[in-house]
């Protein structure tokens, strides 16, 4: 009997922590929420040396305050959960295990209570308070056509590496360490700021020669970002027109009726109202 | 009779002031937008601090003419429309506020004198003089475009700024404050520097690791661009396909018809072999 | 007896300078062609000050030399056009004509020999010579869908510039002479600097409000260029299309057959062998 | 006899090298990869002057014992292939020869060692270990695609140059040699530097003519880079869609057929109804 009142107990703190369908769902994420915010806050502003130097006290209080509500959440799940073990090596269950470790950390390596920044990535779970369905269909049109990209992108990512180290050689070569270029790795990095369009300015090149090389460089880059685009712009027009165009006709089988069309625009066949999309 | 008198005096004025049918209005639309060039002019030039020791008594004159023109037609603008507040509390209706106040505000904050420049805005309603209906057209299939990309692109900037905080914090711990990466959120400020393939130079990594964790920020930026393009580019030909098949049913006027089309797919009704395209 | 001479004298003439159908006048586009790059390339070397101290009197007789050849050129122009009028106003005219009066004006205004690399333009006209009439097909295509895009792009640059305007007021008005934002004018090319990720660094904000608005510009200028790219992405598309689909079937005038198609897709109809695109 | 033998040992040898079907064909490509990444490696270490001084006999051991085994697999290579010729004046013999060449050259002049770098171009050859036809597939359409626009891409190329030449001889006479702009071709250099929105930042004009005029470059160059997107976009999804239709006719086997098509275009043959997609 006790056993079962600790099932249920178990399963309403299941469905407090893990769903946002009740009010008590939803008011614990909404807390969750302002707490991961306000811990990633403080991280943030500790790393400020005029506030840390002014507000080290209250900034270890909170920091501590915020790791313990975490850990506590954190054995809560693991208590909740039917099967604990998948919790634990699901991508959120790391992600809330190494949003608390950290704080632990920094009492034997100073300075690793900044990769608590990670805890941003709790904020991916409270999506769901937000109802936001409309947003993960989207996010999934656009991994979709990623994904749908992906080997394209990686073809070209390889020429593109062998490009920049073939280059940044040749710069090493041409400008020498007088103008920064002082190893092909530093060259080769160059390359990469010069291609993407970024352009620091802490190396320029500075001869005649590696001015032209350069110029290269550049008018490349500049024509090459041509290539990501086109190919996730196709992609993503394919992926929107197949979840537009999927519908077929039971009369003749046509495809690619409109989602609010009534009747078939090729054989006039009348779509029935309960029809729903095939 | 002298109310029907100022009824037809106020209607009057509301056709010079708030419309551009008429030759009067046409001419109070050309002034005024002579005055409001004139008026970011005289505020842009201000801020030069060599014009400002030589002619300040002169600018000062000129930025108190203009405020006083723009009062006296903020005025008579609530004067000659029938309905003020829905004017008062619409867009227009607050720019043309805002374009006055910080004149008077200047005699209590120095310097608020420069939020002049949100004059420029009302530049927009100038629009109507050039009869620019193609242009507004053209500006509705834009925004149409952009508003249905708009889900689409916040997923993309939440992941974005997720990345760009996990990002810059790595960057603080790896490069520390001689580099120039004084705290998280100055390296933060950096990361969205980088990614966006600005690249200032201000702040640049030069140990090793840092300088490889920047050529991955710039590649992804690099890639990452393109997104929004894709996303556009696929909102933008939708939008555009849209609008060219406005093809109509003659039977239920339903628009929107494949332009292969035999029958309509909201109604049914099988269109003529003469009926062409409406 | 004489003018009849002199009239076909003038035409040959002009067949070699105007056209280049016949041996002569190939060689004398060839021969242009070499010339024109010369004083380019002249003028630009003039401009290095240690080659301008050494070969002084050297770049001073090419210049001359080709200068007076230009003239001559120019002259015979508009001695063998039977429509001399409409060669001088014409825009290759006028291109020819600011060819060779910066040389003279450099008798009077020292430095105004550099205006010269205007010659450049006049290798437009020597396109012809590689019979480049694919190149020029592709160029009509190119500036068609520039043309069909000049609308939307002119609202596009309309808001940007507004933003551009406001923006750098407030980050005159937030940052201040200190860090270089010393008018508005210069924060509005700072603005302009950055939203369009050029991003030099000499100029940039150093207080943390600055530092977040101009984060915010970045992302701006990032997503927004999304926007002239989705314009002409979809004009390029639409362009290419109605190239390729206006051909219609005779029989039942179904559009869009392809261009190497022999029979009507939608009725079988067979097209003639002589019948020619419509 | 023996030539028979040895016919079979060099079809062998053939095998291994050459090919990748066998195991031991397949163990040396990998065993190759390896080599050819850790040879990068070593140049590229050797390249930074702290550890060139601390391990340089290392480095020069490792250097020439690449080189030795890779002089050996180039001999082997034109020793067991049936057409040596045709292999050493093919992009790899190439590639291959100018692998091992700069080792030699160092003898003779310092420095040129790095230009053993170009062995990163053979890794394009271990591509086959992967099995990776879907990446080479990949790679078509996009080289395919690229093939396309390039006479696009010359035109506007040409026209860009065009406006480099001019702006930048512009800047030379607006700016002069105090801002850095010190000769036309600098000028040219900063032009595309900031046409291509790189943006180094070494060179930057400070005179307000400058400034407006540097503003609008970078608005162009902001502009047009949505010409070479647009290009790959367009062409890019005309070689996907090509490749999408892939529909054959059962009579005369011709490619292409529009999807919903009643007849082949080139033979006038009714497809059934029950024919489907090939």
């Amino acid at each position: 009997m006790t056993h079962q009142l600790k099932g249920t107990y178990r399963q309403k703190l299941y469905e407090i922590i893990f769903e946002a369908e009740t009010v008590e769902g939803k008011v614990f994420d909404v807390v969750l929420l302002v707490l991961i915010l306000s811990s990633v806050l403080v991280v943030t502003l500790e790393s400020i040396s005029e506030l840390n130097q002014q507000y080290l006290p209250l900034f270890r209080f909170l920091e501590w305050s915020f790791t313990i509500i975490f850990t506590i959440e954190y054995l809560l799940r693991i208590y909740s959960t039917p099967r604990p073990l998948k919790y634990i090596f699901s991508f959120f269950g790391i992600v809330d295990l190494l949003s608390i470790i950290p704080t632990y950390l920094s009492l034997l390596v100073i300075g690793s209570q900044y990769l608590l920044v990670v805890r941003v990535l709790r904020l991916l779970r409270i999506a769901r308070i937000f109802k936001l369905t409309r947003f993960i269909n989207e996010g999934q049109v656009l991994s979709r056509a990623l994904r749908a990209s992906v080997t394209k992108i990686m073809v070209f990512l390889g020429v593109v590496l062998t490009v920049v180290v073939i280059v940044g050689s040749l710069m090493y070569i041409i400008e020498g360490a007088e103008s920064g270029f002082t190893s092909i790795p530093i060259s080769i990095y160059w390359t990469i700021v010069t291609l993407t369009t970024v352009g620091y300015g802490d190396i320029a090149p500075v001869t005649p020669l590696g001015q032209i090389l350069a110029s290269f460089i550049m008018v490349m880059g500049y024509g090459i970002i041509a290539v990501p685009t086109g190919i996730v712009s196709v992609e993503m027009a394919r992926s929107d027109r197949e979840i537009a165009t999927t519908r077929t006709c039971p009369n003749c089988h046509k495809e690619g009726h409109q989602l609010d069309a009534n009747y078939c625009f090729n054989c006039g066949y009348e779509f029935g109202k309960n029809a729903g999309l095939n």
